[in-house]
């Protein structure tokens, strides 16, 4: 069964409006929630991946989200379940990346428990005083489409860590070129500013997510949440010229941001890249002139390197 | 390398002034936040536990720490990891227990990834909201130690389902007198009442824990967080005549509270027990009239049956 269909049976079970954005937001604290667990040989592998940039990376998905949603992120908690080899120096290690990635917001609290493999859950908060809180159902037709940096760097550099594992920054035999995309895929950087600056000057209802899935991924969920069409060109998409438009689409853990807003907000704001607009229609995702329901095969096999 | 060890580097290494008490407590937000995890085979076997025992502890547990500060429990989100084998009834029934544990408390988000054993963090939010919130290191000399419940239940209880065990709530063999015990392990009661009548009603700074770790332990932190002594007789520790007095001390899991607050503060409130005072002297502990600076073999020793 996929993720999607069992986090269907937890809304059916809870009967809980909340779950759906990245973060919950809730209005009587004025606070937004999130929280996410990184899982050895899941979603990282100690073989390329060293303790500092673990505990940098853990943080930093988690401010993600919380940029996603327009708050700022202000705290964390993190609990860390570890085997019995580990020792210290992972552990210092570990919470000196965690802490170089929280920068200004202070890291509260966890808990620190055994395991067989290494498991990290994090949560983050975020206030959402003076800024308005985003949510994926808000993209209304006529709305640009707009994006953070560059996209597939960081599957592009995972592809590559595959390949040349080494638990250090470098090695020699990844290349000089692919320094970027491992960096991008080990030490993701949370769009702080992008977010802020949107959610600190817009007005009205915007939606916004971070590509962690992918920016198809983040399209077709904002299109189903707002039951609209998302259109794009792939040559808008803004990509270094190594990365297949395959893994710039479908490729995960960008942590960049996409966002729906008016076009006459974007007069506001800079650094950002227009890559298409919303329409009316059916729910879904429109890229190069051709509509897409869903990220199925169909999609993935039109944009596949011959 | 313990535990306490380790937590003493992770405090070094952020270099924070939240991490001590089992919640963080963030004033500008009106908030405390606690975050604990669950391993499979650590902290539970599926052997002995049902996913609707598992889901209802997960989440009692974490409101029980929030019960600890004094706050109202309100908000929950839960970080699932689950190996392959797991069926979609395991996830609904899961979620079932949450739920009944929760009660009021929102559950409001998570997420759900893949691991090889079934890993449970979950994250709780309660409000200071008309609440006086609690820390460690309050005892003061002449404080009374007040307790809820009985003490050692829980830890009696693992005992007969590890000699015992069946995912099922009840098998002959555990004996009907065990009931209580498998109960008070299975599916423990945070004590959301106890906490409540404390916090809503007491003007000035008190200690308050939960016993997660055991009614000694819990004492032995308020003793050392507040370079105090806190004495106690094991003959006013409310207990079942069928748990030795040494689980009473060191049996974990019973999510009872116990508090030091002032003697004339016990006529606002009611279902309590009285178990000792708070001394002026050296951090430790003073049972039956001997003085202990740390949970060490000496004191385990001492109340070994023989």
């Amino acid at each position: 069964m996929k993720e999607k269909e069992l986090i269907q049976i937890i809304k059916t079970t809870l009967n809980s409006e909340y779950i759906g954005d990245d973060c919950a937001y809730l209005k009587d604290l004025g606070i937004v929630i999130t929280q996410d667990s990184l899982v050895e040989d899941i979603h990282f592998k100690m073989d390329y991946i060293t303790p500092f940039q673990l505990g940098f990376k853990s943080v930093m998905v988690n401010i993600s989200d919380i940029c996603a949603s327009g708050a700022k992120p202000l705290y964390l908690t993190i609990s860390l379940s570890l085997p019995k080899h580990i020792d210290d120096e992972f552990i210092k290690n570990f919470y000196e990346g965690a802490k170089e990635a929280a920068q200004d917001v202070k890291i509260v609290g966890g808990d620190l428990t055994g395991s067989e493999k290494i498991f990290i859950s994090v949560t983050a908060l975020g206030t959402d005083k003076g800024r308005k809180i985003s949510s994926r159902a808000n993209a209304k037709a006529g709305y640009k489409i707009i994006v953070s940096g560059e996209h597939g760097n960081s599957a592009k550099g995972l592809e590559v860590l595959l390949k040349h594992p080494s638990p250090v920054f470098q090695t020699p035999s990844r290349g000089e070129g692919n320094k970027k995309f491992i960096q991008a895929h080990l030490m993701p950087v949370a769009q702080r500013e992008f977010s802020k600056q949107i959610a600190e000057n817009i007005n009205c209802n915007y939606a916004m997510m971070d590509t962690s899935d992918g920016l198809a991924d983040a399209l077709i969920q904002i299109a189903k949440a707002s039951n609209v069409t998302l259109s794009t060109d792939t040559s808008k998409i803004p990509h270094d010229p190594a990365v297949s438009i395959n893994t710039v689409l479908y490729g995960g853990e960008d942590y960049q941001l996409v966002a729906c807003v008016p076009e006459n907000f974007l007069k506001k704001i800079s650094d950002y890249t227009i890559i298409g607009e919303v329409k009316n229609g059916n729910s879904g995702i429109e890229i190069d002139g051709i509509f897409y329901s869903d990220i199925d095969d169909k999609l993935y096999n039109h944009f596949e390197e011959k």
